[in-house]
This record gives C-alpha cells, sequence and structure tokens, in this order.
C-alpha cells in the first residue's frame, strides 16, 4: 500500500475518515470512553423522555403519524412505536427540545443527532451493547472532527452546526453498525453531506430542535441507502463544491485526518446542570451560590446586575420573555428564576415560571453588562440587597463544563428530575441501569424498549 | 391595513409571499398558464416513468421499503404504493434521473421537486384537478422566485439550486393543497429552508437525482408539519440568519415579493427535446433538420463538424463514452446518434447506442470548433457528404428554448417514446389524456393512478 502524504491525505479526506471508522473496533476504546458513553446515553434518555410530552412532539406526532411504516422502534417516553427513520425524526427532535442535552466543549450537541438514528437501528438490526457503543464513539468522533473543520466560520455565517455536522455524525454510526465497507461509509458521509442544512434564524422556534431531529433521520437514511448500492462522491467534505467549501469561508480537512483513533472527542463532552444555553450558565452558578450560601429570598432583593460574556447579549436578552421557550433565551428570567425558586431545571423554564409574578418582577431588576473579554462560560454578578449589602460572585467556569464536570450522580438525579413520574414506578431505576450497563447488554434494543411511557 | 412601503415589503419578503400563495385563486390564472400545466405534467410524468426502471430507483426502493407506511400514494411506473412522502422522495428522484425533466429558462428544474409532492398528496386529500393545478403553478412561482433571488452567485458556490429551492416549491405548493393559512404558510416555507440542501459536487452520482427527491419530500412534510402547528420563524427568507444571507452572497428580496400575480414563471418553462445536457441541443437540432430535409443515410456521410460555445466543451467533450450516462456527456456521441438513428431520446443515449457499431464509426467523424461568442443554445453544424457536398445549417435557438418551444404534439411525442412498452396497451394515451385534461379531473389522484406499472 502506499503510504500516503499529508497532502494526499488532504485530498482523500471523506475516504481517509471513512475506512477509519470501517477500520476502528470496540478493543480499541479506552475504558474512559465506554464509561463516557454510558453518561452520555443516560443524559440524552433523560432529556428525550423529559420532552416526551412537550408540545413541539405532539406537533411533530400529529403531523407524521399518518404516514408511520412498521413498529420498528420506540419513541421514547410514548406508548407509541414507528419505522426507524421516523423514531429517529421524532427522538432526534425531543433530544434537543429543552435544550437540556450534551454539548462538545467547543461546538455541537453530539448526542441528539447520534443516538436517535443508532438506537432505532439497533432495537431493528437487534445489535449488541458493544456494537451501540462503539457506534456512538465514532459517531460522535466525526461529526465533532467535521465540525471543528468549518468552526467557528460556519456557524459564524448562521448554520446550525448541530444539524450540519450532526448528519454527518449519524450517518457514521449507521453505517458502522450496519457493517459497510470503505466505499459505501465514504457513500453514506457523501449522501449526508447533499442533506446537511439548518438555519440559526430558527433559534426560539421548534425548528431549532427540528434539525438534531432531520440530522439523525437523514443520516440514518444515508447509511441504509448506501448500503442499498446509492451511489454519491467519495470526496464530499474536500472537494471544491463540496461540504468544507460551500458551507464554509474556512476549511480545514487536516482536523478530520489526523490522529483518528488516538484520542475521542467524546470525552470533551459536557453535561448541563441547567436546563437552558450554556453561556447563561456561569451566572445561574453565581446566583444559586449566593441565595444558597446567604439563604437569599427574593423579597431581599433590590437587583442584580450580571457581567457576561459578548454570546450572552447576543443569545439571551429577550428583556420579556412570555413562554418557557422564550424564557430560555432570556438571562433576565433565568436568574430571577433561579433566586426565586433556588434552581433552573426544566421547570424553572416552563411558562408557568415565566409568568410567575415574583419571577417577573424580579427580572425587571436584573441588568446586564457586557465584558467582551469574558469567556465564553465564564461570568460575574451582584447581587444587592434591600438593606444596601452588595454581594458578589465570579465564577470562572460553570458547573457541568470539563474542568467542574457533573459527576456520575449528578447526572443520574439530573434523569430522575427529568423523568419525575412519566415512567411506572421501578422503571426508571432500570432504564438507568440499562444505560449504565449498554456495554454488557446483549441486546442495545433493552434500553430503547424500556424507556416505553404510556401517553 | 396599513400600506407596507417598498422598504417594509423587504422587510416581510416571507409574510409577503405567504400572503400572496393564501390569496392566489384558480380564477386569476389565465388559460395560458392552466394549459402550461398540462403540458409540464405530461412532460413531468414521461420523465419520471422513463426512469421507473433504472437502477438509482431501484436502489433507494431497496433501502426504503422496509419503512414505508400505508399505501397512499403511486410510485410511478411501478406496481408499488407507498406513504405520500416515501412516494414523493421516489418520485422526485426518477423525474430527475434521466435529466430529461423540464429546466426554467435561468435557473431549476422545476416540476420535479413540486409535482411528486402535490401529486402524492392529492391522491391522498383526493383534491381535484384544479386545486393541484393551482398549486402546481404556485409552487412554480415560490420556487423561481427563491431561486433567482440569489441566482447566480448561490449556484457559482456551489449549490444544486433544483434542490435548495425546490423545497420551497414543494413546501408552497403542499401548503396550498393543505389550506394553510398566512402565519403556516410562512412556517411551511421556514421549516423548508432550514432543509434547503443539495451540493453540486454530486453531479454525476445518483445524488444529483436524490436533490430533487429530498426537495419533494421534506417540503411536502414541511407544509405538513405547519398545518399541525410546528413553529417556524416567519422571517426565514430574508433575516440576517436565513437562507438569503447565509446560502449566498447576493440576496435580491424584490425579487421574490415584486408583482406577485401579475406574471408566471411556469411561462418561462421549457422542455428538452433531447436526452441530453442543453447546450448541446442546437446543434442536435441542426443535423437532425439535415438528415430530414435530405434524407440523409450515415453511409453517405464523410465527416460532420460542429461549431459550439464554451460550455459545449466544457461539459460534453467525452471523445469515447462506454455508456449511456457517458454518452450523455459526448457530443460526438449525440451527433453521431442523431445522424443514425434520426432521433436523440432516451433510446439513442442508452448503452447499446454508444456502443452500436454504426455509432462508433461516425462519431469518430465528427469534430468540433470553440467560437467563444457563440451564445448557450445556439450552435452551426457542417455535414461533409462522401459525394463531395457540404451542408451547413446554423441554429440560432435549438428547439425547446422559449422562442421555439415544443409542440403539444411534439410532447406526446416525447411522453409515448418514455414510456415505450412500460404501461398496457392504451393506458399510456389514457395517462397522457387525464395530464392534457388535468383541469378538469374531480379527482387529481386519477393521474397517479394512471401511472401504476407491472414491476
Amino acid at each position: 500500500m502506499q503510504t500516503a502524504t499529508p497532502r494526499q491525505a488532504d485530498q482523500d479526506v471523506t475516504l481517509t475518515l471513512a475506512r477509519y471508522l470501517v477500520q476502528a473496533r470496540y478493543e480499541d476504546l479506552p475504558p474512559a470512553v465506554i464509561h463516557e458513553a454510558s453518561r452520555g446515553l443516560l443524559n440524552w434518555m433523560g432529556c428525550a423522555l423529559g420532552a416526551a410530552r412537550h408540545e413541539t412532539v405532539q406537533a411533530v406526532l400529529d403531523a407524521q403519524t399518518p404516514f408511520f411504516g412498521p413498529p420498528q422502534a420506540q419513541i421514547a417516553g410514548r406508548a407509541q412505536r414507528a419505522d426507524i427513520l421516523h423514531a429517529a425524526l421524532i427522538n432526534g427532535i425531543s433530544s434537543h427540545v429543552l435544550d437540556f442535552d450534551d454539548t462538545h466543549y467547543r461546538a455541537v450537541h453530539p448526542s441528539a443527532p447520534v443516538l436517535p438514528a443508532i438506537l432505532a437501528l439497533a432495537e431493528w438490526k437487534r445489535c449488541s451493547g458493544r456494537e451501540l457503543v462503539l457506534a456512538y464513539v465514532l459517531g460522535v468522533e466525526a461529526e465533532i472532527r467535521i465540525a471543528l473543520s468549518v468552526f467557528p466560520e460556519h456557524y459564524d455565517r448562521g448554520w446550525h452546526i448541530t444539524g450540519t455536522a450532526g448528519v454527518f455524525g449519524a450517518a457514521a454510526a449507521a453505517g458502522k453498525l450496519l457493517g459497510l465497507d470503505e466505499t459505501r461509509m465514504a457513500w453514506a458521509l457523501g449522501i449526508a453531506a447533499t442533506q446537511s442544512a439548518g438555519l440559526r434564524e430558527m433559534f426560539g422556534s421548534m425548528c431549532k430542535s427540528l434539525h438534531p431531529g432531520k440530522a439523525a433521520q437523514n443520516g440514518l437514511s444515508a447509511a441504509l441507502m448506501a448500503q442499498h448500492g446509492y451511489t454519491s462522491s467519495t470526496r464530499a467534505l474536500e472537494a471544491r463544491r463540496g461540504f468544507g467549501q460551500v458551507m464554509s469561508s474556512r476549511f480545514d480537512p487536516a482536523v478530520i485526518t489526523t490522529g483518528l483513533g488516538d484520542s475521542y472527542e467524546l470525552l470533551r463532552n459536557m453535561y448541563k446542570p441547567y436546563a437552558c444555553g450554556l453561556v447563561q450558565h456561569a451566572v445561574i452558578d453565581g446566583v444559586l451560590q449566593l441565595r444558597r450560601e446567604y439563604d437569599l429570598a427574593p423579597e431581599d432583593i433590590e437587583a442584580v446586575h450580571a457581567t457576561v460574556g459578548p454570546l450572552v447579549v447576543e443569545l439571551t436578552s429577550k428583556p420579556e420573555p412570555r413562554t418557557g421557550l422564550e424564557g430560555k433565551f432570556s438571562v433576565f428570567h433565568a436568574l430571577a428564576a433561579a433566586l426565586v425558586f433556588g434552581a433552573a431545571g426544566e421547570t424553572q423554564f416552563g411558562t408557568a415560571a415565566v409568568l410567575d409574578p415574583r419571577v417577573v418582577a424580579l427580572r425587571r431588576r436584573v441588568t446586564t453588562e457586557l465584558d467582551p473579554d469574558m469567556r465564553k462560560l465564564e461570568g460575574r454578578v451582584r447581587i444587592t440587597l434591600k438593606d444596601g449589602r452588595q454581594l458578589d460572585r465570579h465564577v470562572p467556569e460553570a458547573l457541568g463544563t470539563l474542568a467542574r464536570p457533573m459527576s456520575d450522580a449528578d447526572l443520574e438525579e439530573k434523569f430522575n428530575g427529568l423523568i419525575g413520574d412519566l415512567l411506572p414506578a421501578g422503571r426508571t431505576a432500570r432504564l438507568a441501569q440499562a444505560c449504565w450497563d449498554v456495554a454488557r447488554l446483549p441486546d442495545a434494543g433493552e434500553v430503547a424498549r424500556l424507556s416505553a411511557g404510556a401517553c
């Protein structure tokens, strides 16, 4: 075999990635990566279940149910089953509806496009837990590397990278479960590339969670089509009219191919303790720390002032949110609700909390100040009390970041909180256990089946 | 109601378009537009049926059949029926596989994304022929206006505009058939926008025809989701992070909103008489005219010399094609086959014709000469006969262009040629008649049902 020079490798980016995906084995995975896969699966499952009754999920079910094929795969948290393509779509949407799913430390919500695709496929094809874990790890690897090859320019232009890169993750992971050869894996990546889509203009509407849903569905479909001989370019990533150059002003192919197998992006994955965008977490963390330490009640508080980085101002400056969804894009609501309720979970970002008079009153006394030098996950808060005291807190890294990861126990608490009474007594614990034990399951579909709900 | 200034209209591009789509009525359509809809339907149906047995269609059927829902809609030329979303996908692919479908005079293959979506929906919902015609006209209007708002920069960047703009056409047309209100129509356009995709890198692979297939399927799905309350931005076209600015370096919103209802882009639609790229049509036309007028036989011909524009040289210079697909990219084959068979339909671009010894012998005596000033659809040919005579023909505009449209009889001859013996005796004529009469059909689904095949 000819040894590829760096230049040749750059020219064969798609095929080089495809070759790695085809050759990688479960035995190669470090134990930490396998454990992280369990953590990611548990966190993902909690988020999908927590959204199972959401109006967004109801709307897509109302629209799509008449077209469902055979009941091959479980819809998380619902009684209904669907063909695997629809299950991937709907579970992909529910993964992200609450904006509570995982986040790679640089870009992309990694699990929402990948897990719905392969969990459905694993259930249908009766794959083992080890196969599922390997496919998950590799799908995330492909998705993140492709994302980073165009980040941040691609995102800055207006692409929702969880959708645009996610479709590659779903295709790679599903292609691995299907055992595609190198050419067909490259076709799967190509069929994915030519469906890569999702605009940031959709943030604040139900379409934001459509992006990982379609990424899961289209990526899965891409792998199935490649398996059956549907051809594509094998240079979809690097070609002049391929993904990298058409969809970004900068494309660094070496990010995709360098050091494949030497490290795992899944280890750079983060879980959110709070049910809103990461950029607000540091300041939420700050007010929760002060509330706890000084035992603050809302009526003690005169004003709240937060010093934040540019993304907080850009993304979360809605002064008067009226729905739960809008509340997630209002740092004013987030800080007020955290101080009123002492938490920032899904309930605190529900419409009832957004309309709660105590929250409304307090959020009108929240102000923000831009510090352009502040890092993305950093924040500073000052609470002025009615008695004149000022309480300050600087949070260099919010809980849930790589520097301060949520523990396994934190994650299970979050999972339990999200599921509440959605599942019958005892099943929540069995489902959590199945996620922790996934690599030992003879049939990975068990995880999916345990997620069946009553509604 | 406040009168919108031009500036306000620009700012409300998506809603302005949505309002027009919702308010437009069949009674507003000029008779020429209604007749053009019949012509477009007939031409589209011939192309879809002509590809029904193609390996591309077989591959997608093999991959997708296990996930089909209820048999709501016909797959053109096959025995099989599918749920409407799969029917839209597969008929969208077969529309474009032969590259023989219609072409708007500036950009986009208009019918391939639109008709598969609404024909399936009309069959399922039992819509009338008038409803289908109106939806078709409006879908094409939306699709072409959106395409022209970013053309040619968007295409030059590498987007396959039939896919990227087609999804809007399918959404608009399906939304009209579903009777969406203005807000929901804007959501449908938004859900379409955030799925807009398709890379030119795929040209030459099966993915080229996947683009209108996915556009049809995703646009239909967008309209159904909007109907059921799945929300989107209502500024998907014009917003800073919307379609126009993210996917093109130039976006002219006025092209979308100016003069809606005053003219119809469907009247600027062209049909191909020959089963290959438009750029070769003028010279094919020239040799066919000479063959007919002088009653030429291949053995009379010493040499053929064609004077062509730059695109012919760039796209169709393959000297020794070996397959039908390669033959479409060889002007040498095209002229030889036209002279041997007296036609340039799908059969003349089949692999058998490409390998035919008479064609091979003649194509080696075809030469070309570049004239950089020649327009895209212009050409000149000189045939030198063995008796020494030289026959010249200049074709300023090929048959099938707006200046020299195919007649109704030409279109029906093309339709019959494409269908061959695919349908049972008598049904080809009934199907053609149903296309001509579509505006008078009480149930538009009749057109779809008549397209059922035996394979």
